[in-house]
């Protein structure tokens, strides 16, 4: 075949490959190495350190995911932070909501944000609305700041490598802990429960003593390792297994992967993640 | 590298690649290309016709979710026919079952079934219970001599290529209700949503004029295209969306993917899955 095919190994020896048509950018930031390709199957896809990041065919999926069930378990959700997330999409999905008053993007990588932009700009096209301010910054840092002030913190990362890896650490749940307000809810993208256990063990482990529900929930997402995806939810007020929501937001029939029905079923986990999660994590590195 | 590398296509442009310690197996058969692969990340791997059937790794997942949701939600389930599924992995599941009197395993392809036991024991183990029947044979001509006479009928077939695919046909749906005898159940794998959407709606649009309750449910199958399966269930006794089940079967925890809630959850369809099944299908070739 003439076409190039690209792979992205998920583990060393297993990977999705997808023949590129064309290579549209590739740079290094002070962080990360930086491709879009254009490809046959999943239209433009954003690549981060050799890793697919989104796709035009599929980013929906995982986007809504991240976004609504903490959005939608909050009574009067205002105030949003978004750390990491840089392409936009969770931004794009945070807008939907009509109590937002405001969304900080803390995103460290200011060339993501730009590629996004030029690449992507029905993904990104949310930069453009007067209640999203962007700060080119460490979420760590910027929690120190902002005390009590959020009521939906959104962790939309990279996988824990470099310097995505303190995202994981019991230090920043602490830290995103003292960033919510009253009745707030937490998210973060917890990794592939099939190939990475060990990842969302210990973010549950670290989760677990700081609120008082805890509990990672699933999407299938087709360009992501195995197509089962991780998060996990964590809040003091909301337990999502026993929430009664009046899903009356005009949007949610809209949404392309996310229903109330695809909400609930999401926190049921298959029993080898279940014992997973029941057995102590493994000492860290 | 060293290594070979085997891709299976899911579309002309993507697919899952994997490295190959060892290839132990290859032959043709009447029917099909049959290879055994031995891997480093899956185990052992069954193709036919260059698809992954199953591996070592996940095939639980499949053969939970295609055998328990339709034995489970009948009330009294003895005779079972599995058509295809030569493999043994859906006989291991639904022997399982203690009501269970009965299972006739049709599958057209003996090959399957002598390759399985040779290389695949544990998964093949089942062929020795005196209850299992073996028939070589056409599920189709099968179903001619077998009249109102299972509880549950499942089709455990590759996908709707070559003979495999008059399984998909409504003239064989109408056969299958035939063969079931009151209160029966049949469920069947139908393809991934994200690849072949248009597989399962032909299934679940040739079966809703048959049955009273027709409804897709999903598996998370990281070796599967996408990672996202689909099986279709039908009955005219059992809503599985409204079942009320005492799940007090002794087994149920041992399993590894399956639990009562995930039988709920895996009813949930993503919107665009929902879509699809209210549009119209389109005209076969």
């Amino acid at each position: 075949m003439s076409e190039n095919w690209f792979l992205e190994k998920y583990t060393p020896h297993t990977g999705l490959t997808f023949a590129v048509k064309e290579r549209l950018y590739k740079a290094q930031s002070e962080f990360q190495n930086i491709e879009v390709l254009d490809t046959f199957e999943f239209g433009r896809i954003l690549l981060l350190d050799g890793c697919v990041m989104l796709t035009d065919r599929d980013e929906f999926i995982y986007h809504e995911m991240i976004v609504h069930p903490a959005m939608l378990t909050h009574a009067d959700p205002r105030r949003v932070l978004i750390i990491g997330g840089g392409d936009g999409g969770s931004i794009r999905e945070t807008l939907r909501h009509p109590t937002l008053e405001s969304i900080h993007l803390v995103e460290i990588d200011k060339m993501v944000i730009d590629v996004s932009r030029r690449f992507f700009p029905a993904l990104s096209a949310g930069y453009d609305d007067p209640r999203v301010e962007v700060f080119v910054a460490d979420g760590f840092d910027h929690l120190e700041t902002h005390r009590e002030w959020y009521d939906v913190i959104i962790v939309d990362s990279i996988d824990p490598v470099g310097e995505a890896a303190k995202l994981f650490t019991p230090e920043f749940y602490a830290k995103v802990k003292q960033g919510l307000r009253a009745g707030g809810n937490f998210v973060c993208q917890s990794e592939s429960p099939f190939y990475n256990g060990e990842v969302l063990r210990q973010v549950h482990g670290a989760l677990e003593p700081l609120f008082n529900h805890v509990h990672p929930f699933l999407a299938y997402i087709p360009t992501y390792p195995a197509g089962m995806w991780s998060f996990t939810f964590a809040s003091d007020e909301v337990d999502p297994e026993n929430v009664s929501l009046a899903w009356e937001q005009d949007f949610i029939p809209q949404l392309k992967y996310f229903t109330p029905e695809i909400f609930r079923a999401s926190f049921a986990t298959p029993n080898f993640v279940n014992a997973l999660l029941k057995t102590p994590s493994q000492p860290r590195d």
